[in-house]
């Protein structure tokens, strides 16, 4: 009997005005080529390819996302990536919300496309335009099938205490209100490759992952299981990030509403892209640009809450948790950033935890904690693409 | 030349349909009376008056604010409680927000009183009445001065990390957004408490203060000031505590606007007085009520978050304050409440701490920690009036 081999798998992400993909052989988990689209509907886009060495690239005026996909598979065949489309065994898709009806990655059926479409109100910034991704794919490309990894599902295993709140526990169950958390394909990832590493299972050990990056999290793992984050109904709470507020009064919603004349929306609009680092320095979201503002103390103010933030949500899952066997530096903050990872450190010293400034400031995957840590401090590069491959090719086997 | 004794000292309190009052001799800090009006505006308003071990009760139709207070002065002349109303040196008022302008107790003149109009923003549910209160007293006593103790003054020390949110900053300047904290009061009171009970001075102790009752706070003292607390721009946020939501993402306002279809002020009016424990349980914002409950999940769940989210705040504490030498309960449910207490402590073993069973048992102010506990947990009964009395007499003297 012949036994057919698994098809490449495809993953593509849209933006509000690009379109990111990478081609995946999921046989040896490699990247076979990757691609961005940039200025879709806009003069001049821009249309690239990467495949081993080589860079193919043009310049076209007012590309359609729609005309975007379709090129996209012309070109993997013009190119040689592939020899015909039947190759591809599946497209898989990053969606921010899966609410409480998305446990796991799923084919995404035309029945189940309905559902999704019903959760937009819990990522109104990012479901919406995952979905008509998809749905532009589809149209493109019908006998490829859809996939969908959702980057709440790795939070539907939050206890009951830490996944809801103190409001009329009758609107939690009627209208599904509940801390969905994000970045949870991430934090799947690092906590089971940080275990792998220690050659430990993930169920035996309590954990704090920390994906630091525009967007921000923190999450706490236990009994193997994702146990606390600090996300909530939306991607809008927790840590202090590049644009989003984090943690924050709901009362100062109507305050500011009738101070600025703002709307409800345009209010919640400001905490998420107009505040974070950005709101509090003023220069930028991305801390790389306070280089050239070192003694501005309101540079300063900034990177002491973003730090002070991180060192009170460790603080509150280590005592939830009842201790800590390790915490999990990820993300591109916490991935680059040696100097923050040593401040935060040094100030979880009460708790227990010592870096190892040599191996800190190495940066490699693995541990970089001194050897009299009481937590094992671990350094473990993020990789959401290998983690939704991984889960597709669950599927299709 | 002769020195006029100090006078006496009346503290007011006026709630939304009564008020209530204490009479103190500042020399000995005795209180000499205290009263109660209930049912103001209604049929049947009750007028109480307690001195000594006598009790003066009488039921009178519809008494109005400003009856009830010439009232008052009536019959602590007509009760012999005092021989003529210059024995009254100040009229007391606890002020829920100050904002930044009121840092310590003052003398409410004319001026303060305008500027204290400006802040009803911050505690829209109370703030107003208190000042209407002081009008009347004003009104009814001309000749007697008003005095306003802030629950906010306690943390207008907050290091600025701490008490701004992660908003464009030129709102947090514009606008007053910040951490204004309540239960002030107590919490100056307990951690000072706490300090001279120890026989120590207050700014060489870390300190987590609990405040527990139907409204509940926690705040950190280090240096001998205020160095964080979980009450927010207003009082609804931080703990789950009797019918206040606490902690929430603020996304879920416009999407409980639309669901329940509510304005924004209804949608908090929900969050601040038919959420938190009663919400929870659907049966009482009082944990006494649950004991008929006992095996109902969902009273289980309440209480479950109710020590979750003070074991959190403990935690996140522990870590920013660098370590903790003094734990203190207090408040109607931290005081009376010894099962609750040992279960807290209990989540909180890894960070060292450990109750003495038979000294939370007997629930004497003073240690409640076993020897052996890296932490001194204290219980210190609050006494927000004697605070009040001792600032005012300050300012008296």
């Amino acid at each position: 009997m012949e036994v057919r081999q698994l098809g490449k798998i495809l993953l593509v992400n849209a933006g509000s005005s690009s379109v990111k993909w990478k081609l995946f052989e999921p046989s040896n988990e490699e990247m076979i080529a990757k691609g961005l689209v940039e200025r879709i509907n806009m003069p001049g886009s821009i249309f690239e390819v990467k495949y081993g060495s080589k860079t193919y690239s043009k310049t076209i005026d007012s590309l359609s996302y729609e005309h975007a996909a379709t090129m996209i598979f012309e070109k993997l065949m013009d190119l040689k990536i592939i020899a015909q489309l039947t190759e591809i065994d599946g497209i898989g898709h990053r969606v921010v919300a899966g609410g409480q009806v998305f446990k796991h990655a799923v084919k995404m059926t035309k029945d189940k496309l309905e559902r999704l479409k019903g959760l937009s109100d819990f990522a109104p910034l990012h479901n919406p335009m995952e979905i008509e991704y998809i749905e532009i794919m589809q149209k493109v490309l019908p006998m490829i099938s859809q996939y969908a990894v959702f980057d709440s599902q790795f939070f539907t295993s939050l206890p009951e205490m830490n996944a809801i709140y103190s409001i009329p526990y009758e609107y939690t169950k009627k209208f599904g209100i509940r801390r969905y958390g994000e970045h949870g394909i991430s934090h799947d990832y690092i906590s089971k490759r940080a275990a792998a590493l220690l050659e430990m299972p993930l169920s035996s050990l309590k954990m704090i992952t920390l994906h630091l990056g525009s967007g921000a999290s923190v999450a706490a793992e236990k009994d193997g299981k994702a146990f606390d984050t600090s996300m909530g109904f939306t991607p809008l709470t927790g840590l202090t990030m590049g644009t989003r507020a984090g943690d924050t009064d709901p009362s100062i919603i109507p305050y500011l509403m009738k101070k600025l004349d703002l709307t409800v929306e345009q209010t919640l609009e400001m905490l998420n892209s107009e505040s974070g680092l950005l709101g509090l320095s003023g220069i930028s979201p991305d801390m790389r640009d306070y280089a050239d503002h070192k003694d501005d103390p309101r540079v300063e103010l900034t990177v002491d809450i973003f730090i002070n933030r991180i060192v009170k949500y460790v603080g509150s899952y280590f005592a939830e948790l009842g201790g800590l066997d390790v915490l999990v530096f990820a993300g591109g903050i916490g991935e680059n950033n040696p100097k923050l990872r040593s401040e935060i450190i040094g100030k979880l010293a009460a708790l227990g935890l010592k870096i190892d400034a040599q191996l800190n400031e190495a940066g490699e995957e693995g541990i970089i904690s001194s050897v009299d840590s009481k937590t094992k401090i671990m350094l473990v590069p993020t990789n959401e693409e290998l983690s939704m491959v991984r889960q597709i090719k669950k599927i299709l086997e």
